[in-house]
């Protein structure tokens, strides 16, 4: 497993000929649309005539020229027809890399080896990105702008069609990030796939809530169930493709959870707040299962622990008016403080007046200072 | 159970008489602050002399005045010692009404009733609202502003001791939520409490992760473990002392994960991208666990079904210069857009450049428009 951090301005661009899209989607219609801006030509194909027609409207500067065949192909259908999509590709231009854009990797390179396709020019790939809507209208050039692009090579891949796979991520901005198949299954089973469960059980629980109930929920409820929005169908089908390793993880966390069920069955029967010695014996493991989720929340890139920059948060609450918020920037702009991040908290189903300011810890008393002057209520 | 959302600036003040704060931590310094600068007068009281001469501080400009009887005393002690401190301020202060603000309801009442409390002039009480750091230092008199503040009155109640307690709420710019305490419990174990152990439970799982693994690891885990850094000694007391409650909805979610293990184990036996007829029998209780959350998340308000308004996104790339989201939000302000609210989407552990900005529907054309002009990369 590696991760490379280049910068994408200094990468040499290796794709010399065009690179044909199969599936003219949101993300097909947005590798075309990147590859387009550095100067790619790139060739579009898909079943659905009008996918296709709107994603060369999209790409409407594709300059004609010869026709070339494609030295890369980027397979970018819907999951179920992927491998498939592959195995013709490998067998109709036998001088290209097939790359695909797949969440799930397992299957598809089981699905290629079935059909008989070559294994040395195959490496799938994952970008990390979208969008809440689809299709070409909803393409962006500039969708994989810093995102993760795993590539999950096989021992039997060839090293140059790595390279260039590699390049197509780099050329499209992300960042691209190295692992085997089944590491990718088994990391999105933990980081993707179980957390959009999770969400999704714990929403459905609100389902036969009272009013009251659901309208005293804080934004950490609001936090965990952000996800269970999500395309129900879609979803569907990539937890079942990824079945195995989702359900290793879903099964630990599982028993995780009848633990902490049956701490509180036995504090059930106490009685008061316990404190002390009855707390610590009523519930170590459920203390242990707090402290172990304390532990792992730092693990994530950008916490304390981690290699990134702390940032310190200056609090500010503004009153309910509006353009509060606009001033507010206005007057952060003027501070000449970078803004590292902003974040508002919702309570009652609506942003309130605490917005969190993250910047520089360097800039965070004159930031502060200076709102204050401009008559900004800020939380010491 | 009622919400009430009245104009503060429209209360009546019924605060006659000053207000005791029993326990000056950040809950009940800030209280204090509150009620201060409502003009109510303020006596303070904490068997830790520190934490009291701190608030005493904070609280500089209490008008000494006539020593009066509290009309209200208001407990803001550590929950294992909530029902005793109450049960100690309804007998040395026989005229007045005593309210608290443990975070779990039911057990201070049943530790009141056995210590032989008069049942009639107490009323719970749980603003919620809180601090990640503690202590009177950081108390500040806006904490409850726009925060619901659940009131519990039992049967025993006396209807102007409720009012005197919804008044207190009122005063300090909180929205009272009237429930008995048992609906109180249940609906912090559902909408607070089993969140809380879901985020611990899954960033727990991070302890055994690869590097590689966390680093692809995009916005929804992030979402979903925010809270996973919370105070593991605060939650063990509060979880323990909601035991019975949180139990019942971790029981009922568990034989939801259950269900969805088992579905996945079937399909963990197929091969390929099940699709059509075989994915609808593989994955049927999978994917009415997906739209049961889609429609769950559609309860909590602010969402789309509830009777907030729904507000237009406009999603802007920004560029990963120092300044540029300050430079974003002065130009914001300069179309005439009420931001409503402002997410930033967060990959590889930092913010990226995709801000989402919440305007009503009717501001967001020309909003974009304003953004292209100064040379923002608006997507469509």
């Amino acid at each position: 497993m590696s991760i490379e951090d280049s910068d994408p301005a200094q990468v040499r661009v290796d794709l010399l000929g065009p690179v044909l899209i199969v599936g003219t989607g949101l993300i097909g219609t947005s590798v075309a649309l990147a590859l387009r801006r550095a100067g790619v030509p790139v060739l579009l194909s898909d079943t659905d005539p009008t996918a296709l027609s709107q994603a060369a409207l999209r790409c409407a500067d594709t300059a004609p020229g010869p026709w070339l065949p494609p030295r890369l192909v980027v397979v970018a259908t819907p999951p179920g027809v992927a491998a498939e999509a592959i195995a013709a590709a490998l067998d109709e231009h036998p001088q290209a890399t097939v790359t695909d854009v797949t969440s799930v990797k397992g299957r598809v390179v089981t699905g290629v080896d079935e059909r008989g396709g070559d294994p040395a020019r195959f490496v799938g790939g994952h970008p990390m990105a979208g969008r809440e809507i689809t299709g070409p209208a909803a393409a962006t050039a500039d969708l994989f702008e810093d995102r993760p692009w795993v590539v999950t090579p096989t021992e039997s891949s060839d090293p140059d069609a790595v390279a260039l796979v590699r390049d197509l991520a780099l050329v499209c901005g992300a960042v691209p990030v190295v692992m085997t198949p089944g590491e990718h299954d088994r990391a999105v089973a933990l980081t993707s796939h179980t957390p959009q469960i999770l969400s999704s059980l714990l929403a459905a629980r609100l389902l036969a809530a009272q009013p009251a109930e659901v309208a005293v929920s804080g934004q950490g409820l609001r936090d965990l169930t952000r996800i269970a929005g999500s395309d129900a169908e879609l979803w569907t089908q990539i937890l079942t493709a990824n079945a195995g390793p989702v359900a290793d993880v879903l099964s630990a966390l599982a028993a995780d959870l009848a633990a902490v069920v049956q701490t509180l069955r036995v504090a059930e029967s106490a009685t008061g707040f316990p404190a002390g010695a009855e707390s610590r014996a009523l519930a170590t493991p459920l203390r242990e299962a707090l402290v172990r989720g304390n532990l792992g929340r730092n693990r994530l890139p950008g916490k304390h622990g981690a290699a990134q920059a702390p940032y310190a948060i200056v609090p500010v609450m503004i009153a309910d008016r509006p353009g509060e918020l606009g001033r507010l920037f206005v007057a952060a702009g003027e501070a000449d403080a970078n803004l590292e991040d902003v974040r508002i908290e919702h309570v009652l189903g609506r942003p309130t007046g605490l917005v969190e300011l993250s910047v520089r810890p360097e800039q965070a008393r004159s930031l502060a200072q200076v709102l204050r002057v401009r008559g900004f209520a800020v939380r010491s």
